[in-house]
């Protein structure tokens, strides 16, 4: 497979979007990506686009790939939509990465879109529950934010670690969506306060879980040896991986480790050729603030058990060894499920080209890990400003 | 991109499986896929999977592909579900393709299916809706077959072909499905009978129409020299292609032909090194009749505005000269909207291999063709029995 590299990459402002739909949101992701791309090129080099989109609410439920490349004038080219739940937007970019690095395609837009706050609270709850099992959980009862409630608990009890260390994720990830011009969230929590926050399935309180947001972001790949007509600064995509598990806890084997992002990551570290050690930053899919603490671990960041210690240790804060989530994650940023893994690409982007800002943080390797479910899929992305 | 064959390909007989859910109906449809494999291999050598599905229903209605793919044991590999509408099954094919040819997969499962029978008959046209275009089409109150009877009125208009063309469509294709023991119709139509049908959109009767249908397929993409490790007749995909289009009738340049169609038919044809007059058969996207007089041209097996001569002059019967849906195709095989793309490759597998029974039909060059919506997208297949 030959290399591939993201030349472009931009985002809607995450949050509330009544006034837009669908298309429209994926448009102005669209135009802010063309807009990153630091040299003129032709839309039409344009070959092929996957979309993430999980599809709540209700406009357009099948074939949402080709509604919205063709809004943004894109078509005669494959498009598809891309389903897995909130893992939906990794896959997106799985695809186009593969599609590039086959040789079939040239230029593939990764996108994802969606738009969760036309639902009603209620509605809104019924969709995020079918990111898990339905008929184990979801029919049981379960609210998604149960799921990972009971993976708490079971983590709480195996661990050291107590409820404060995952406040402590949604204060630190806070911290960073304040400096994020497009975060839903662009304010500081104190532990004080996300500590004492409102309990929605225990120990889980409101400031364990991510918002509902609208939202859309794209990200353009191409061959790793056409990237500098593009720009003078591509970031190459030098891993990659992704992975599926059981939807239902009850099946697996342990609920506080998710085996499919250890497959992700596997592949991905092996393709690129470094450890954990080497990651200087990521973006990990914080849909609740217990998943961050997995996602240490699993990721290699951390020993099984451990991964409280690097957020109490400040280890993940943005001027830490491993800055986690500089863009405020899901927590702060926003989670607008089917472009969650588009979006995470944009910041790191942005960080390895030095664009970030006051989120800057240091760095030449970073890694993106976006999961579906409770962890019935995921992917995990490496990415490099040299190959 | 390294070659790639299809080493088994099963299905699920299709029509109504009330007792099945889709997790058991994907089982069926992958065990029929292992069976049909002449040689032993292990399943863990399955190593991706791409599964199509519209998802209608009230099942599990996100995150459908771990959800199947996990039930036959198939865990720790990347999976994802693909949306497409009707194109869905083509699109999981189009992707398993190039996994395996991008050379990151070596053994690829391209799945696809569907319950449609779980919805009552309104609500089932409420989802077949949704493959076409929300905000101009279908909440303006045009059904799907709408859609599609306003494509068959601008095409008996602007072409010599009477009602009486579309009823022979569905004449040959229930010939050909009375000889498919999985086909949901196995029974012939007469003329008269299918001219005589109460209509269901003008020009539209209910024998130009495709049933509601349950059913799930699979297929084995490997590299293709690896194929005789587990077959001494593997079906190379020599070409494929997709395409992509506006979903709404009023935003194209034509009605009576659909750029995506043709789009993928180039690609395909190009890649495969073949032209339409060297295929010798094919299974083409019939949910309406009009659909398969259009394919006829889109595909370059006849002129613009001479499709419906083919089938008046027998010449797709399954005796003829080019010889279309010999499975019976969407029309009396059925249409399981995400299985259908992978459905039509199980048939021209059987074919290719000589095990099509009492639907033998001759040749060593087949293609398929599948279209999501009425034209958004879709993809096309050409299949060899040598390289």
């Amino acid at each position: 497979m030959r290399d591939v590299a993201i030349v472009g990459a931009g985002q809607t402002p995450y949050g509330a979007h009544p006034r837009q739909s669908i298309k429209e949101l994926f448009a102005t992701a669209y135009d802010a990506m063309v807009e990153s791309v630091d040299r003129a090129y032709d839309p039409d080099e344009v070959d092929a686009a996957h979309v993430g989109s999980l599809g709540v609410g209700g406009y357009q439920l099948g074939i949402t790939g080709a509604s919205v490349t063709s809004h943004i004038g894109l078509t005669g080219v494959p498009v598809q939509r891309v389903e897995n739940a909130c893992a939906s937007g990794g896959f997106a970019l799985l695809n186009a990465v593969q599609a590039v690095g086959s040789g079939v395609h040239d230029a593939v837009l990764a996108g994802g879109v969606e738009k969760m706050l036309d639902l009603s609270g209620d509605r809104s709850k019924y969709w995020l529950g079918v990111s898990g099992d339905t008929e184990y959980e979801r029919l049981a009862g379960t609210t998604f934010a149960g799921v990972y409630a009971i993976i708490a608990q079971r983590y709480l009890a195996e661990t050291d670690a107590e409820h404060e260390h995952l406040s402590k994720v949604a204060v630190k990830n806070h911290e960073n969506g304040a400096l994020n011009p497009k975060a839903q969230f662009q304010r500081e929590v104190s532990l004080e306060k996300a500590a004492g926050a409102p309990e929605i399935a225990d120990p889980l309180n409101l400031y364990d879980a991510c918002p509902t947001t609208d939202g859309a972001a794209c990200a353009l790949v191409v061959p790793a040896d056409e990237a500098t007509r593009y720009t003078d600064d591509p970031v190459y995509v030098t891993g990659f991986g992704g992975g599926s598990d059981y939807l239902a806890l009850h099946d697996r084997e342990t609920i506080v480790s998710l085996p499919a992002v250890r497959e992700a990551a596997d592949a991905a570290y092996e393709r690129a050729g470094v450890s954990p050690s080497d990651v200087d930053l990521a973006e990990v899919h914080d849909c609740f603030t217990i998943a961050e603490l997995l996602a240490y671990e699993d990721l290699g960041f951390a020993d099984s058990g451990e991964g409280w210690r690097l957020v109490d240790e400040g280890a993940t804060d943005r001027d830490g060894d491993l800055p986690v989530n500089t863009s405020g994650g899901l927590k702060a940023k926003g989670h607008p499920l089917g472009a969650t893994g588009v979006g995470q690409v944009v910041e790191l982007f942005e960080q390895l080209r030095g664009e970030a800002d006051e989120r800057q943080a240091d760095g030449d390797v970073a890694l993106s890990h976006n999961v579906g479910g409770s962890g019935g899929a995921a992917t995990v992305f490496v990415y490099e400003v040299a190959r």
